[in-house]
């Protein structure tokens, strides 16, 4: 079998048959396959796209490129979810101790912040004495006694999407459905859980920039679920404006807290009950979404769902006190609000912008070497569809940088005003299974 | 600027600019841009395509990637002939001799054979003595002196264009007419000459296989001369079966010398005095195709043409006896003749078939470090629209090895047969400016 036979039978649009996806993923995972050619193949596909039969075995050999985690010895159903990347989603640190608090075992391997969407671990780490790195056994033992654990990824898993997707960020091939869906389904099944919970954003802030996207991406990914008989949802989510009100490493895990005390912000606290509702189902703790619903609003009013994280925070070695007692974070040297100049009803907050201001403030990374402060970012005021008048507040910057004139500047002409009534957006658009 | 941007702007179908394709071509010659973007960047080509603009600027970026052929010390029009290659192709070997005899200097570099296409520089060594490595001033001397010179390339020509064929050849990334018309043209004006006459075949021989490909790439290059302003002209030919009779390196050295001789095959003959005549049209010898048809014809009669011929290979080493006394050549172990098995009209004589077949009996290469057979090849009887009864003979096969029958089957199988009458092809289908 050559390569340049198999770029070539694609570049025609043909289907791609198992000998020849497998020939591919195990020779350039070896590297006998040389960039060159995954590049050119990827090209092809980004213009030729794959079927679901190709995009099943394409997720397939990329999964089994590398190590597998193995959840088996974990009694219970565990659920895994994952978000596509937004600005402001702290979704994992409610729902996971929400959902661990009514027996789902969450078996989490989460990721950094880069550009102008965060990350996980980057928040999780903004509790002081927080580890990620939490290696094999103890993941399991830690699963096994508090039902929980969100760790950074431990193994070798699925180096070909490492190296692919390393690849086809310089080569222009990033933006293709069959490519996206399968880097990051060959992750999750790799990582072992039973059921797997897509977070499809889109909107400005969001990789996916249309609902047909985000639509078509959730679909490709849920057939992948399917094709290879792992329990796949997806919930297709507003990313038009920033998640919550905060955006920035402590300041989203106080609003998660705030969340499991019962005071989390309107958007965030819907898609936390309906994404936990969602993995109840598919951990077959409760037969309807209602049901969902209602067990986890339970746990968050009993403190349950607060103590499940407190345990967390203190299983991997972090100070839970500050889980208790919020207000110890600390805080940022400057905090400025920003004003509104212009009355009126706000019809967009472009989440793609405030991302990029909140990581110029320090709360994320222009490259994967720089170093961020977990205090800095922004706290919104309003949200789309609110009214403001001239002087009102329109969020609070959080910094330590000095020189963020320019920031604040860049801050303002993110919102947009109209002078008529502006709908709120849904925050969940559909769900896909 | 950042060559996954450039990538990116072609895979949205977007004109790349005169600053975006230099920095590609520079930073590929000089290794700053790897091989992987490279190749995406040529499949984005492959399915966005260019306009005249950007090929007529890729050209003229890739020509100036390495040396550049001084012609400028030779007196009178320099012009250059270029064949997209196909089976019996010794164009070169009879028009250079004719148009050179008319006062046209031809300071041409010509190309090996690989796979089922042969080399001009294969045959012209194939004559004992003669040699094509003929360095700077000695290769300026030789057209001075006698009109004619045919040798190898010299220098760094076009070092971009190298590189990039072959990285195009491993990524499936071959067939594309601006990356194609780009390649041919930037070598072609880096030689020197004043004005090219190209010589696009398409058949099933030839690498267009439609008369469509064929006109579009013929259209492509002619304007790229346009845009550099150099005399381009091309005629389109026919490749679907091979050209003339004769295939093999000193078989066809032969077959030039009977046509020099005034004793060539009809659909060959035809070809190079068509060709001689456009060539003097561009070197402004003459002024209507029938008056550059005369000339060279003339140059035939008169012995002046195969004169010329002698010139050359003399003052390239050469044995020019051989020239004069044509039997003198060597001659392979065995000659069999391929008899029909079946009567009819000759429908097809599959060219690209013969062309293999021909390399596998000795006078071809299968990979670049192929050692090739001067006396090997295959002399036809009979071209498509002749009659045949069982038991004529259809072509006559030369060759050293022992271990021919397959390949004598295969030589069969190219000819196919039809009971009605079947059609002449014409050999030149049209000519572009």
């Amino acid at each position: 079998m050559r390569m340049v036979d198999i770029i070539l039978k694609k570049r025609e649009g043909k289907e791609l048959n198992n000998e020849e996806i497998r020939f591919f993923v195990k020779g350039f995972t070896e590297g006998s396959i040389p960039d060159y050619q995954a590049s050119a193949l990827a090209m092809a596909i980004v213009f030729k796209g794959m079927n679901k039969k190709e995009i099943g075995i394409l997720t397939d050999a990329m999964m089994h490129s590398g190590d597998i985690i193995d959840l088996s010895s974990i009694p219970g159903v565990k659920v895994d979810k994952h978000s596509t990347g937004g600005v402001g989603d702290k979704t994992s640190l409610a729902v996971g101790p929400i959902v661990a608090a009514c027996g789902v075992k969450v078996a989490k391997m989460s990721g950094r912040g880069l550009g102008h969407t965060g990350g996980t671990l980057d928040k999780l780490e903004s509790i002081p004495g927080v580890s990620i790195s939490i290696e094999g056994e103890d993941f399991i033992k830690q699963v096994k006694d508090i039902g929980i654990a969100i760790i950074g990824q431990t193994g070798t898993l699925v180096p070909c999407d490492k190296k692919l997707y390393a690849l086809r960020d310089v080569t222009g091939t990033v933006e293709s459905i069959p490519l996206i869906a399968s880097s990051i389904m060959s992750k999750k099944l790799a990582s072992g859980s039973d059921a797997i919970l897509l977070d499809v954003k889109f909107g400005s802030g969001a990789f996916m920039k249309t609902l047909d996207d985000a639509r078509n991406l959730a679909r490709t990914m849920v057939d992948i679920g399917d094709e290879l008989h792992r329990d796949t949802r997806a919930c297709i989510t507003d990313m038009s404006q920033p998640l919550g009100l905060a955006i920035g490493n402590n300041l989203e895990v106080i609003e998660a807290i705030n969340t499991l005390n019962g005071k989390g912000p309107a958007d965030f606290v819907e898609l936390c009950l309906d994404g936990a509702a969602i993995m109840l189902m598919q951990a077959g703790i409760v037969k309807t979404k209602e049901e969902g619903e209602a067990l986890a609003k339970e746990k968050i009013d009993n403190g349950e769902a607060l103590e499940k994280l407190c345990q967390m925070v203190k299983a991997q070695g972090g100070d839970d006190s500050y889980i208790r007692h919020p207000e110890k974070f600390e805080v940022s040297k400057n905090i400025i609000e920003v004003k509104a100049t212009n009355k009126g009803y706000i019809k967009e907050i472009n989440a793609l912008e405030i991302g990029e201001a909140a990581m110029r403030l320090g709360a994320g990374r222009a490259t994967i070497e720089d170093v961020i402060d977990p205090k800095a970012g922004i706290i919104l005021n309003k949200k789309v569809s609110d009214y403001v008048n001239i002087g009102d507040t329109l969020c609070v910057v959080h910094t330590d940088i000095d020189d963020y004139d320019d920031i604040l500047e860049d801050i303002k002409k993110a919102y947009k005003l109209s002078d008529v009534e502006v709908k709120k957006n849904p925050i969940i658009y559909e769900i896909i299974q």
